[in-house]
């Protein structure tokens, strides 16, 4: 997939990025941590992808694209001071080098630098549109985590389960692809249709991180397989099992659901157990994202391609 | 000061601010908890006065009035996590009622919202000011936290300690005023004016917040006096104290100084070793808020009564 991501704009991503926290202080240091720790920044290229769709010259919509990661980076420290989590992609927690205050303050930090962004957008029209969409994403993705928090009290509806997804994931998807939309024109149908697009791409990226922990490999993943099962994680899977699953299986898998310790026997039998709700997980991502592709249809063909790509990246990857 | 504070206005921010949080689940009951626990709303109050210097139909300054309310909010739940403050108001703290991760989610949340408040002014342009204006403060706001942290472990010279205030307390004060300015079309010459008449109040309100610790009264101002002397916090008083004292008398306020188990006379009798920091620190707010006044001079004599008093309240107040 070397293609599909561009070096050339994720250097430019990476350099507009630099400009918000450049400064050489605790607070700083804290709030760069996470931020050049190797994310794959598929929420700012997603927002160039799109503005590619019309227009060429990225230079307008890297201060907004760039506004989501650092959204997104701000939740990921948060999350991980709630969730107590010492560890992400291989490296310590901010909270863990930097202790919780100015965790919780690096990310408050890189929340208002997000939103600085948006005034480097010169047209106010845009930068008021843009405003609208990635304020409103902020409230879904509270609303989502705590979601996914009251999750860990009892076993949501498959529909509660989407919600959660669609606000915690989707929401920043869904707002990176409408202000590259927003910052190439697009007419409203063009907006729909995008938005659907990503609402599609949104609900696959999760659901994969989730099918990923099952069947994974332990090096690729960067985590143990079947975590989840051991944390009694609501996944997709989890739910669609047990509305699916006989009474002496739905038993067993409730016993192993969650019980930090659970042998590798007992987490094995449990992925075995999972196996036609991983296979329905798979269905259901491999049929969004034909509908997501298919709702690219009204673009020029050459320069969709790319948005395609993510979309069967997004299931096909191993990471 | 009954008049100063105009019932019907603070009905209307109030009104205006529960449109924001109008959910009854955990995550809103936390984000509404604080919200509604008696705040003084200064700042969205001074947004409407500074507002009034010029229109009188409140209705359009009341989004991003409440904004700054929001944003005063978040900040608050935030630093009581980060202070480990059991209480605020006489009552206990959001992350002690809801515990830490819902207390951050619920700050992050009306982060999201203070934004959120901005969309719904209408004119696409002063909307995009106003996002300006708060985006910069709330990256000051976070600077100064972290300045205020970071005192903990030394003495701060005098200019960091009015760099530490101007943003920690000053910069939403200050985007009070100058949002009321831009939604009341005020020109760039009273805009400025109405900054550093802003910058003044935002400065005593610090700074009399730190003289009712040592000389108000245990009952109105809610917590022991002299509680900023065991907690060793680094006020005006102390660090003026510290540059002017003799050997002798510096000596033993620093035996008094952050030391917890100070007895009564011992906090008394830092009080009075801090007489003369005080009387400085009471000129200099007389000096302050003379220079505030003089800077709404260029409005109508009648119309900039109330933020004219409003400089006086700040330093007369008693709680």
């Amino acid at each position: 997939m070397s293609e599909l991501f561009d070096n050339e704009i994720l250097k430019k991503i990476d350099e507009e990025l630099k400009t918000y926290v450049d400064k050489n202080d605790k607070l700083y240091n804290a709030s760069k941590h996470l931020l050049f720790a190797g994310g794959k920044r598929i929420r700012p290229y997603l927002a160039v992808l799109t503005y590619n769709l019309k227009k060429d010259d990225i230079e307008e919509v890297l201060p907004p694209a760039v506004a989501v990661e650092l959204i997104h980076n701000y939740t990921l420290i948060h999350d991980d001071i709630m969730d107590n989590d010492d560890e992400r992609r291989g490296k310590p927690t901010v909270h863990v080098v930097y202790g919780e205050p100015i965790a919780i303050l690096a990310g408050d930090l890189l929340y208002a630098k997000a939103f600085e962004a948006i005034t480097k957008i010169k047209d106010s029209k845009k930068a008021y549109e843009v405003l609208k969409v990635l304020a409103r994403a902020c409230v879904e993705v509270c609303e989502g985590q705590a979601m996914d928090m009251e999750f860990e009290n009892y076993f949501p509806s498959m529909d509660e389960y989407f919600e959660m997804i669609s606000k915690k994931t989707g929401a920043l998807i869904v707002a990176s692809v409408e202000i590259g939309a927003i910052m190439a024109d697009c007419n409203e149908e063009e907006r729909k249709a995008l938005a659907e697009y990503a609402k599609r791409i949104g609900m696959t990226f999760q659901i994969q991180d989730d099918v990923l922990d099952l069947i994974g490999d332990k090096k690729t993943i960067g985590k143990p397989v079947g975590s989840d099962i051991k944390e009694g994680k609501k996944t997709l899977m989890a739910i669609h099992a047990m509305e699916t699953l006989d009474e002496e299986k739905k038993k067993r898998l409730l016993e192993i659901l969650g019980n930090e310790n659970a042998t590798d026997e007992e987490v094995k039998e449990a992925i075995e157990i999972l196996s036609n709700s991983i296979e329905y997980a798979k269905e259901l991502m491999k049929k969004a994202t034909k509908e997501a592709k298919d709702y690219l249809k009204i673009f020029d063909k050459d320069k969709r391609k790319k948005l395609e790509d993510i979309a069967d990246f997004i299931i096909n990857r191993i990471y």
